[in-house]
């Protein structure tokens, strides 16, 4: 009796992990680390990237922007004299409320691979798609703002549970605000403990070196020495 | 030669659209007014109901909350003696980041229509996909909080777009911020001319008086005359 052999796939990936590792593995040949940075619209992303993204001691940045429309954060970056892509999720995907890994291959060929070391891509401003979705990133960053209240985590459990560091930002309006900072760690512990976390005010400028330094660590090229 | 006559349909209402209209009618049954009250993360949605849900003249308000997961909204709100439902996205419904016309028709066996005049659905922290699913109510309301920026008409453009009342929240904090009012009603204005807007501070209670009359106006129960 003639025997065939079948071979079981055990586990297939949905497309978009399919996608993202394809990402993954163009970024790796090109050599650039990716950080997936996410938040709530209106956390801080942008004036924390404005803060550092120009000056990351021996490393070239380029920002990969999304947006469901407009491109004004693009724009502001761009002042920044890096470079930046524009990914708006209206035009052709259907105002999408995140990016996924499909429509950041899509703006591959429109990054300059080659000429920078770290991709920062400011995802669509919402605590709950964007940590579904991974895009080929080496790490993922969010920011929670003070603003917002300290039960984030809570209700937003995924995003704060996927990330790799959490920016605690407008820690200058602490003293304005009635926020629990430790009732905030203490639910941010719940859902990931020991996540690495940073208080930091982009306006002010607060905390803002070990934001830059830690993008530096990810990119693989540790501040020289002074 | 036998003719048989076709009747073209049109326009068919997408399934959310056909849901949403069945709700309505089921609100316009037992009287009830429905406002879909949205808002990104933290924006201050739970504080400014806690302000007016219990004390509205002449109006049975009652919630809907719409959370991904957990009750922590809707036990803030039962605190004020109003009866709250729990909406979570998590459990069976993906973790849906919006509320859609079938998840609160889901909700409508726990819903005591005949008890309230007004429900108030406070749909998921999120400024994009809320905005595209009607539910089957009266009025929209969204809160943009101060602290968002003043640039949040431009990026989140349908949402401002679709609601029937703004709430710019957080305004305790303007003397704290590098925000400027007039730049973000212009954005306002060019997106969604002329709509209603309202000053408020859930936390201090100013400008909460409005927006008490205003839900009242909505319920259809003008406020007697002192």
């Amino acid at each position: 009796m003639h025997r065939t052999k079948v071979t079981i796939v055990e586990e297939a990936l949905d497309a978009n992990n399919t996608i993202a590792q394809a990402n993954r593995a163009d970024f790796d040949r090109a050599g650039v680390k990716v950080v997936n940075f996410m938040s709530a619209p209106g956390a801080g992303k942008t004036m924390l990237l404005e803060r550092v993204v120009a000056d990351l001691p021996g490393v070239r940045a380029g920002v990969l922007e999304g947006d469901v429309q407009g491109s004004l954060d693009a724009d502001r970056l761009a002042a920044k004299h890096v470079p930046v892509t524009q990914l708006n999720t209206d035009s052709g995907f259907g105002g999408e409320c995140h990016l996924d890994a499909n429509m950041v291959r899509s703006a591959l060929p429109q990054l300059p691979l080659d000429d920078i070391d770290l991709l920062v891509v400011e995802n669509v401003g919402n605590l709950v798609c964007p940590a579904e979705f991974r895009i080929g990133e080496d790490a993922r960053v969010m920011v929670s703002a003070v603003t917002e209240g300290e039960d984030k985590p809570l209700k937003y459990p995924l995003m704060f549970r996927t990330c790799d560091l959490v920016l605690v930002n407008k820690i200058d309006l602490l003293p304005h605000l009635d926020y629990d900072l430790d009732r905030f760690l203490h639910h941010l512990d719940h859902v990931h403990p020991d996540v690495e976390r940073m208080l930091v005010s982009a306006r002010t400028g607060e905390g803002v070196d070990a934001w830059r330094d830690w993008l530096v660590r990810v990119a693989g090229r540790e501040r020289a020495l002074a």
